[in-house]
C-alpha cells in the first residue's frame, strides 16, 4: 500500500457528498409536508424536528460536495438549481408519505441504514467526512429511537394500524435493497478508507430490521428484489414534483436572499 | 350615452381576459392531473380532451390579453411566468381534483356557468372577444353534456357513488358565489357591452344546477356563503403548488422550446 490509499478522486468524492446530502435533502423535504397535517400536535413537532435535523445534515454534505467540487457551488445552488437526473438520493426517500404509517415505515428502514452509515462515516479517513457523520449521528440515533418505536406500537396496536403497517413494509421493501449495492464509486470509497462497502452494512441493518419488526408483529418479506437507479440519477416520477416544490422560489426569483 | 359607450380602458381588458383565461388554465391542469389515472381508459380519454380543450382556449384569452396589454407579453409567458398573487382564476377551478366524482362534479359546476358565460360573450361589443367565445363556446357545450350526464349516473347510481357525489357537492358549493360576484372590472365590462354582468348569470345557472341535481338525486346546499378573491389574486395554497408543477420547465429552463 503506498501513498495513496487514503486518497481518491475529487469527483468520486463530489458524488459521495451528493449521495448523502440528497437522501437527507429529499427525505427532509418529504417529512416536512407533513407540517401541519399531522394526526397530534406533538407528532406534528417530531416529524418538523427530524426534516429540520435532515435539512441540516443537508447542508453540512452538500456544502462539503461544492468545497471538493471547486466551481463555487454551494449548498443551496446544489439543492436549488440541479434538475432531477442529477440527483443522487436513493429512491427509496423519494417515495410518497402516504398515510401516517407509510412515512413512519420508510423513516425507519432510512434511519437504521443511516445510523450504521455515519456510524462507519465517523471512522473516515477523511476527516470532514468523520466529523459530518458524528454531528449527524447523534441526531439520527434519535430519529431511530423514534421510528422504531412508533413502527412497534403501530405493527403491535389495533387490527387496522397493523393492516397498515404490514402494508407499508410490504411496499416498501423493494426499495430497501439499493442501500446496499455498490458502484465505482462506493468501491472507490471503500478502497480510500473514506465509507464503508455498502453490502457490509447489510447484516446489521437486517438484524435490526428482524428485531423491530418481530416486536412489531409484522412479516418482513421474503423478496430480494429490488428498485434501484437512485444514486445514479434514475428517478422515479415523484422526484420532480418533489423539485417543482422545493426549487420553486429559486427558480422564479433567482437570487433571492432572506 | 357617447361615443365612449363601447370603449373600455385597457387594464379592465386585460384583467377580463386574465380571468377567462386562468379560469381554463387552471382547470385545465387540474383535469391533466387525471393523465393515466382515470378510473377507465374512455374516462382517460375523455378528460386528457377536456383539459385539452381548456387549454387551448387559455391559449386564445391569455393571447389576446397579452395583446390588449400590448407589453410583449405573450400567452406562454403569461402562463409560465406569473406567480399566484397575479393569477385571476376563480377558486372553484384550483380545488384539488379528490376522487373521480369530485373532479367531476367541479367540472360540472364550471361548465354550466362557463357555457352562459361564453353564449353571453358571444355578443360581446368587442369582436375579439366573441370570437374566441363562438369558438370555445362550442367545445364548453360538449364538456357541460358530458359532466352533467356524468353527475347524473353517480349521483344516482349506487350508495356509495350517491354518498361521494352529495359530499362532492357540499364541499364545492361554497367556491360556487364567486363566480356571480362584480367588482369594478366586472362593471366596466358590462358597462362597455363586453361582458356580462356576472349576477345577470345566476338564475339560469340556478336552473341548470337545480334540474341536474334533481335527476341525480342530490341535495343543493341551502347555505348562500361563497368563498372569494381569486378573481383579485388571493388564493388558496392550492394555487401555489399547482404553478410549482406547470411552470418548472420555463422556471429551470428559461426560454426552453420545442
Amino acid at each position: 500500500m503506498g501513498a495513496l490509499e487514503a486518497s481518491v478522486d475529487r469527483a468520486s468524492l463530489f458524488e459521495f457528498a451528493l449521495r448523502m446530502g440528497d437522501n437527507t435533502l429529499i427525505l427532509g423535504h418529504r417529512v416536512s409536508e407533513w407540517c401541519g397535517h399531522s394526526p397530534v400536535l406533538e407528532e406534528d413537532i417530531a416529524l418538523a424536528n427530524t426534516a429540520l435535523d435532515l435539512i441540516g445534515q443537508t447542508q453540512m454534505w452538500l456544502g462539503l460536495g461544492g468545497e471538493i467540487e471547486g466551481k463555487g457551488r454551494t449548498a443551496d445552488s446544489l439543492a436549488y438549481l440541479r434538475d432531477a437526473a442529477a440527483f443522487r438520493n436513493l429512491l427509496l426517500v423519494e417515495r410518497p408519505n402516504g398515510d401516517f404509517g407509510q412515512t413512519l415505515m420508510r423513516q425507519f428502514l432510512f434511519d437504521a441504514w443511516h445510523l450504521d452509515m455515519l456510524k462507519a462515516l465517523e471512522r473516515s479517513a477523511d476527516s470532514r467526512v468523520a466529523e459530518i457523520a458524528a454531528k449527524a449521528g447523534r441526531e439520527v440515533a434519535y430519529h431511530l429511537e423514534r421510528s422504531s418505536d412508533l413502527v412497534i406500537r403501530l405493527g403491535d396496536g389495533t387490527d387496522e394500524s397493523h393492516r397498515r403497517m404490514q402494508a407499508a413494509l410490504d411496499d416498501l421493501w423493494p426499495y430497501t435493497g439499493e442501500m446496499f449495492l455498490a458502484d465505482a464509486v462506493d468501491a472507490a470509497m471503500a478502497e480510500a478508507g473514506i465509507a464503508p462497502d455498502p453490502a457490509s452494512l447489510k447484516p446489521h441493518w437486517q438484524a435490526v430490521i428482524g428485531e423491530v419488526m418481530g416486536e412489531a408483529t409484522l412479516t418482513v418479506p421474503d423478496s430480494g428484489y429490488s428498485h434501484k437507479g437512485g444514486k445514479r440519477g434514475v428517478h422515479t416520477e415523484h422526484l420532480g414534483y418533489i423539485l417543482a416544490d422545493l426549487q420553486f422560489l429559486q427558480r422564479a426569483y433567482p437570487g433571492a436572499k432572506w
